[in-house]
């Protein structure tokens, strides 16, 4: 390979960066999702599913939320194995088949979104890629917008898809997208506002080997994407859990060496953090909260958000996970943009 | 507490010992499933939602698999948060709800079994107390019959609900239990045979801190519930993702330090387990494959577990999984018994 050098994570610094100036340009074109979210209105899908894999797969998570609570439409994630492995091709009249993927490239989300189509469903694909396999073999498709993503790491793609994903099931409600009004500027405070607490806190867990994130409702597609980017920047032994099961027994792996990172946003989910935190608070465990109910669960460290509805809070409070993940990799000597052993798509069967 | 004074890990391991004579009293009370298998066909359900969490999340996620593909019917994991804290209540008309907990007094699972019936959904509680408060709240139960559980991680209990849920399901599509026949004696055989293979793992993973366990299709149950039941009783950072997940980011996080342990059944499965321990090995990472294919996917040290038909693989491959845990909670010398912060039912909101 002959690219330029390039100082250290780079690429994703000027990803994680662009992301307020991607929130507006996606917000911007919210009158092109007014035809995909008619189709889904007309086709008015008994439940959803949604498929897809790594980052995308928590965007999916955000939107089983979204899809539950907005449009109470009962909605799961699906196994794509369940086709591709064994065949199974069950009657999907009548299903919301929604396939989210950066790259549009996984074979297997192809091959399951194909048959799922055979099989009666109403497939939409979202994806950074509006000419990939994946766009085509869906009946319909929604760009995400976000741009080229160079860096490893998915950033703003997978912000660029929450935001997506949020507009597109408040469209299909008849919503005019008002709570996500602003949330570029928002994007762009939120970055400013953390940086100085990202760096401490990426001095202060420089040396840590474990980190558990946690969050409820909304907040954990954010816990889980923020472990997500822990391991496959810094290679620390990162996992997510929702704060309802970390109390049902891994509470018992969490000590003085643990760092754990709460999400906790204004709303019900941030509210049901208190408790978690208590919890792990009594076990001696290091605890760092995010979000815009940070202040509300700790008394000790913590890295505030701006406020929105709880619904788009996501967008925001995973903007600090991510400088965490860059800021961490690079304190610890490595190069987030050259993660070992991974390449941008990966091709599972 | 007068309890009397056991030695450390006596309760897990009595209650290890005991699953063969359990899978055994479960078979014969196969009949008792009829009734609700019946009204479950009558009810022609148009896809399934299961509830659940801790152990019993990932008996949800192997019925999920159980259900698609032999049901050929969509299912989902639901997220009863969205009820509990978001007060959704979607139509879930021609829905089966069906919740899975080991002591049945979840609050937030009585809860959200209530709300989905409120909403229309057929709704089937799975437990080990069919006197509990889900059992009562649910319009159908199911006792796994599994007796007490003292142990505080669950062993028994688990595979109880595995092997009930296959039988159920495989009643509802008017089978006769064969696959299943004969699983007491496989089982007291697989704990047998992999005696020997899981004290030289426990000794060789003694130092370790950080295990992935991973599996695809049936076998992502199993190294869900195996990495819970080694970070609840081994405080390690285990952490289970599916083969496929794996290779899409989180490869990255494996190197020679980190444990792997691989559960691959014969079955597709298991086959497309091949390319992932390839990749892991690559990395140099210290591989384990359990399973009755795991010598199809690794020329090192493995666990070999009798071989059944894939869809019944997972109540025996995780028997020496549990035996791990609870050699390797010795080997540290911890009491698995007496897990540091942990109460036998968990009342999250």
């Amino acid at each position: 390979m002959n690219t330029p050098a390039l100082a250290p994570g780079a690429r994703m610094r000027t990803e994680i960066t662009a992301q307020p100036a991607v929130f507006d340009a996606v917000l911007r074109r919210r009158a092109d999702l007014a035809g995909v979210a008619a189709a889904i209105e007309r086709h008015r899908p008994r439940f959803a599913l949604l498929a897809a894999r790594g980052s995308s797969d928590h965007a999916a998570l955000y939107a089983k939320y979204l899809i539950e609570v907005l449009l109470r439409l009962p909605a799961g994630l699906a196994s794509p194995s369940t086709t591709t492995l064994y065949g199974a091709e069950p009657d999907l009249s009548g299903v919301l088949y929604l396939t989210v993927s950066q790259s549009g490239s996984s074979p297997d989300l192809v091959e399951a979104t194909e048959a799922a189509r055979r099989c009666g469903a109403l497939t939409v694909a979202v994806t950074n890629s509006p000419a990939s396999p994946l766009a085509t073999s869906a009946e319909l498709s929604v760009d995400i917008g976000a741009g080229d993503e160079l860096a490893v790491a998915a950033t703003k793609t997978y912000t660029a898809s929450l935001l997506t994903l949020y507009l597109l099931v408040d469209a299909v409600r008849g919503g005019t997208g008002e709570p996500a009004a602003g949330i570029g500027a928002l994007a762009e405070e939120t970055l400013t506002g953390a940086a100085g607490a990202v760096r401490e806190a990426a001095e202060h867990y420089r040396f840590v080997e474990r980190i558990v994130t946690t969050g409820r409702g909304y907040s954990s597609a954010t816990a889980a994407e923020a472990a997500l980017k822990l391991a496959e920047t810094s290679y620390l032994a990162a996992r997510a859990y929702s704060g309802a099961d970390l109390l049902h027994g891994p509470v018992a792996a969490i000590d003085a060496e643990t760092g754990v990172l709460a999400v906790a946003s204004a709303g019900p989910g941030g509210a049901a953090m208190r408790d978690v935190v208590a919890a792990v608070r009594e076990r001696g465990a290091d605890v760092l909260a995010v979000g815009s109910a940070a202040a509300e669960i700790t008394d000790g460290p913590r890295i505030d958000v701006p406020r929105t509805a709880e619904e788009v809070a996501p967008i925001l409070e995973v903007l600090p996970l991510q400088q965490l993940a860059l800021e961490l990799a690079l304190a610890r000597g490595g190069d987030p943009d050259r993660p070992r052993g991974l390449t941008k798509v990966t091709r599972t069967r």
